[in-house]
């Protein structure tokens, strides 16, 4: 039953996607198996893509047996339900699901939509805001190995882990060193990579930073 | 034991804020007794809103038993999680529940963001964009009688309904008139006022057009 419910999982992707990521991310921490689809989003968006997604035509897009789920943090949030069976990203407890979906929130509001400035801005002058963020994120990390605590690598790990590939760029283009800045949160990155979900689902902060220099400068910018 | 946990609500409000409606509606509809404390946010701010929410330092914080919610959709998934007895916003079924969520966040994408655009831009010119995004929602309702299909009135409904306040305001700001552009949206904004739990949370569109015309006015616009 299980495997047959696997079967229907179809993955809309584009490799350097942090939104795209997580979904990866989380499929391989559950152990489903699913038919991978890299989408060519610089170019020419597929048929099956601008039909699923008509609303904002981008990936990650989940189909499953017919159903179609979008938004990376949906995804993720279906993925737990639909296959309960499975290592769960949220815990139990209401409030520690509030909790972790607050922050999970916060990295799509502040890391993501400061680190995209690095293509979206001619001047790179967000340096400091992202030091600011980071440091919000270390105190919230504490002294737990991960933000999910005792529920272990969870929905705010999946969710901000991506962005990690970033770090180098946050260095080369604003001078943010997060080894020195966030020293915890830094830790915690390294911790993360050593799970094979994540290592397998990321990409080389070096091909991060060179798909930044193509962004700028297919902008116009430098 | 429920009357015990109830006990425990406290929300931390504004009148005007469409966040802090959500979760009144929703307080409202779950027949949720709870402690009201309004605060006034455009002068000094509490101690405890600063203490319970010192990300953002905004409303509407929601505090059941020394736990502290933040963010108003994280507070609606919540309640319907912390009172599994009452009324529930989303479906049980997790397709049902990945798609009001994604309509969910378009509304705060969205209408929040393009209609924040009338007290943060001196031009107004995002009328024809607040069109487009009107009739992508009357496209989601389609003959629905509610967002929430079946499940009735639900996650998107809640989520949208306080914008309907502002109708008036995308009127007389951008002469965009709902009910000619969006006829089967205006009529499920109708019906929502129905509903006691929504009637008793919003304010009326005179009072949201003196608000944003005072906003406009204190940021050195007209």
């Amino acid at each position: 039953m299980a495997s047959e419910k696997n079967a229907g999982l179809v993955l809309l992707d584009f490799w350097m996607s942090s939104f795209a990521q997580r979904c990866r991310i989380d499929l391989a921490e559950k152990g489903l198996p699913y038919e991978h689809v890299e989408e060519n989003i610089m170019a020419t968006k597929s048929d099956r893509l601008l039909r699923s997604n008509p609303i904002y035509k981008q990936i990650p897009v989940l189909l499953h047996d017919g159903r179609i789920i979008i938004e990376s943090l949906v995804i993720l949030q279906y993925l737990d339900e639909a296959f309960p069976d499975t290592r769960s990203l949220l815990p139990a407890d209401p409030s520690g699901r509030a909790h972790a979906r607050f922050w999970a929130d916060y990295v799509d509001k502040k890391v993501h939509g400061c680190a995209s400035r690095l293509y979206r801005e001619q001047q790179l002058q967000a340096g400091a805001e992202m030091v600011e963020i980071l440091r919000t994120l270390e105190e919230e990390l504490g002294d737990k190995e991960f933000f999910g605590g005792e529920h272990g690598f969870g929905f705010v790990d999946v969710a901000l882990v991506p962005f990690t590939a970033w770090f180098a760029s946050f260095d080369k283009y604003w001078g943010v060193n997060v080894v020195e800045a966030a020293p915890r949160l830094a830790a915690w990155a390294a911790r993360c990579m050593k799970r094979e979900s994540v290592s397998k689902s990321l990409y080389s902060p070096e091909k991060v930073y060179d798909f930044i220099a193509v962004m700028r400068k297919d902008a116009g910018f430098e």
